[in-house]
Order: structure tokens, then sequence, then C-alpha cells
């Protein structure tokens, strides 16, 4: 299996970059794992929301392959416990997926179209985060999530 | 008002500490905010847990004053959504507060006696993160929740 998280919106600042980095690094030995940019071409860029969301749709569905599971990862969506994000991998792992797709929307969320594909909804908290932050979150908690599937240290609570 | 991030536990990696400097950066047109490291001396490095908690309770006892308003960061605190943060420090500006603590415990959490003197505990997520990662992550939710009493458009559910 393996891992990306795919991201609407802008590069990274420098600091996240180094953060997501430093846990994809750590994580490497135990599954592959990706950050991939969505963006809009910059002539797109309007204020309109529901065009946005429209082009943000089109751009995830150009990309999305019948080997893709996809999780949204939504305020909305369950709020499972770091052993449950390992036990939640570990079914996907036996179903035999061969690739997790881990999809953070734009700043006005994703398409209904979008919310229909997608196989589950996870949420990280309550308290909302700038994507970069969920960027690097996602990161670190993939990472954690492998390392108590491998009975590593990392995680001890 | 004036708010401190207190954390028990060694520096920053140089991602995270970009991260918690832009983020103060940002909050400090709103409210003083700074990170303060409780860090035992390394002589007492020790791997038996409750003595650690101990040395880390007197290490937090030594600081705490009467005009500090201490709040724990604890898994099994309260899972506020972001606009109930600013709520939450609106209402502590209202109580005539000066100094507000939010104190990240250490790795194996704080003592009974720390438990005990803090006057709320909050949590960020069901997820567990790392130590720095929750530091970043305070950091960010405070300039969030002050944007928010300030009608910023930084922060738009």
């Amino acid at each position: 299996m393996q891992i990306e998280i795919w991201s609407v919106g802008k590069e990274n600042d420098t600091f996240i970059n180094e953060g997501v980095l430093h846990y994809f690094k750590k994580t490497k030995p135990y599954i592959n794992i990706s950050l991939e940019l969505i963006q809009l071409p910059k002539k797109a860029a309007t204020t309109d929301v529901q065009r946005t969301k429209q082009l943000e749709e089109e751009a995830i569905l150009k990309r999305l392959q019948p080997h893709h599971y996809l999780i949204l990862l939504d305020e909305k969506g369950k709020l499972h416990t770091s052993p449950q994000w390992a036990e939640q991998f570990q079914q996907l792992m036996n179903m035999g997926t061969k690739t997790v797709v881990l999809l953070i929307g734009g700043a006005f969320g994703v398409s209904e179209n979008i919310m229909k594909q997608a196989k589950q909804k996870w949420s990280l908290s309550k308290l909302v985060f700038p994507h970069q932050l969920v960027r690097l979150l996602l990161a670190e908690q993939v990472y954690r999530a492998f390392s108590i599937l491998h009975n590593s240290p990392y995680h001890h609570s």
C-alpha cells in the first residue's frame, strides 16, 4: 500500500515543508508517502466560491483513479484516536488497498460530488487549522499510525 | 492580558521554532504571547516516570504565581471549537485575568497536584501529537482565536 496526501492550495511555507519532510523521512521505512499539491491555474483564480469549488472538483476528479481509496479530511468527519488511525490503515492493507488518498480540501471545502466519492471522512480535530498545518499534522499522524502498527516506541499513551 | 505557553521538554526543532515564531508575530498586534520551556537539569534525567513527573511538578510550581490562570492542555480535556477558544479568551479578559498559562505537560503527563492547580483542561484533538507540534498548534490556535475576536478574515468557517 502507499499513501498520498492531496492538498488543494499553494506551496508550503518553508517551516511546513521541512516539517512534512521530517515526518516523511521517518515514515519511509514503513510505507511510501507523498504530498501532491492540487493547484488551480493562476488565471482561474476567482472570488466566486462555487466556481472555485467546481474547478477544484475537476482537478481532483482528473487525478482520481480506480485504485485510489479516497479519504476526505473534514471537520465533520470521524474523530478517531491515534490507535484507531492505525487500525484503519491496517484494515485498508488487509483489504488489499493499493493507494490511500488523504484529501485536504480547499479553503471553502470540497464539492458535493467529491464528498460522495470519498469512502470515508476523517477529522483531525474540532478545531480549524490552516491547510498547511493540516498537511504537517497528517504527515505526523500517518507516521504515528505506522509506528503503532510496527510496535515502535514513538507512540506511548 | 498576556498569554504564556509553558512546555515541559527540550528545545524546538528548527521547523517548529520557525512556525511558532511565524504565528507569534501575527498574534503580537492582538496580544502578547510567549513560549517558555520548562527543562529539567540534565543530571535529573531519569527513566523513573513518577520521579520525572515529580521533578516536573516542582519546576512548574516554582514558576506558578497567583496572577497566573493555569489551563492544562490534556487529551482528556474539553474539545472546544475555534470560536469557543475565542469565547474562552474573551471571558478570561472580562474576568480581568492578567496572565493565561497554557501548560503542555511532559511525555508522561503532569502530576495529580498540577492537575488540581489547573483551572481548566483543554484538548486540541483526540489524536496524540508530539509536544513540539502541540506548541505549534497552540500558537496557531491562539492567533486564530484572537483574529476571531478582532473580526479578522483569517478564520472563515
